[in-house]
């Protein structure tokens, strides 16, 4: 449903259903201009559908990337310039997630005054499941959501 | 960037960076499958840009394009059934909207117990800016979007 950008990133195997979640993520609303793309739940070869989000003359910066990783973990994200594919990379998710989201339990040290980066071991990847490495509060994918 | 679809509605011409907004309206998060596609600021000959929503297997309700209407008065809707388009129609925005929305003044005689029906004239269309019928009240866009 989606034909090709000039120069831009396209990130493509999103989790089915959640491309307007990695535009919340990227900041993208379309009201600053410049032409992007979301289609989902199209046919896809690998994973029976997913997501793609095309973005003219944008390329992502790794913290950007590294949200993505959180909710659509098989992702890939592809570099174009002058309509050639020229990186194409899929999303790391680490084992350990620090300092990208605050733990939802308000009570956590790291929610305190203290300086103390906040620290998630990924239990699970998809959906994803992590555990807060001070409280043992678990968060899923709609907690992770909310803090974009 | 987009191309066809075999069945469902196509909805041309919203106003650049609104097409989010019309999936929201239409209720669309992506998460309850069928394939949609949404296209942002992309090139128009008539309009400078434009968006484009496209929805698989769906054809829109009277009333879900009377509210289309609302922040995208000049889009067309069209029906498409087996890549032919079979309907085309633009969006109408009436002189007067009734019933569609609330008035956001809490003191307004349409907010009471009273069986009174919101009532709005249209003073402006582009942007759209409504004046509530009862109390004068002023809505703008963005006060229309936030009820959907």
């Amino acid at each position: 449903m989606v034909s090709k950008i000039r120069d831009g990133t396209v990130i493509d195997h999103i989790t089915p259903g959640f491309g307007l979640d990695v535009l919340k993520i990227l900041g993208i609303t379309g009201k600053a201009g410049g032409a992007v793309t979301a289609a989902m739940n199209v046919d896809s070869k690998g994973l029976g559908h997913k997501d793609i989000v095309k973005i003219q003359d944008r390329e992502l910066k790794p913290a950007e990337v590294n949200k993505i990783a959180l909710i659509a973990s098989k992702a890939t994200i592809n570099i174009i310039r002058n309509f050639e594919v020229t990186t194409k990379k899929k999303v790391e998710l680490p084992s350990t997630i620090r300092g990208i989201l605050k733990c939802d339990n308000p009570s956590c040290i790291s929610n305190s005054r203290e300086p103390v980066q906040s620290q998630f071991a990924v239990i699970q990847r998809e959906p994803i499941r992590l555990r807060c490495s001070f409280c043992g509060h678990i968060m899923e994918r709609e907690d992770i959501l909310k803090q974009f």
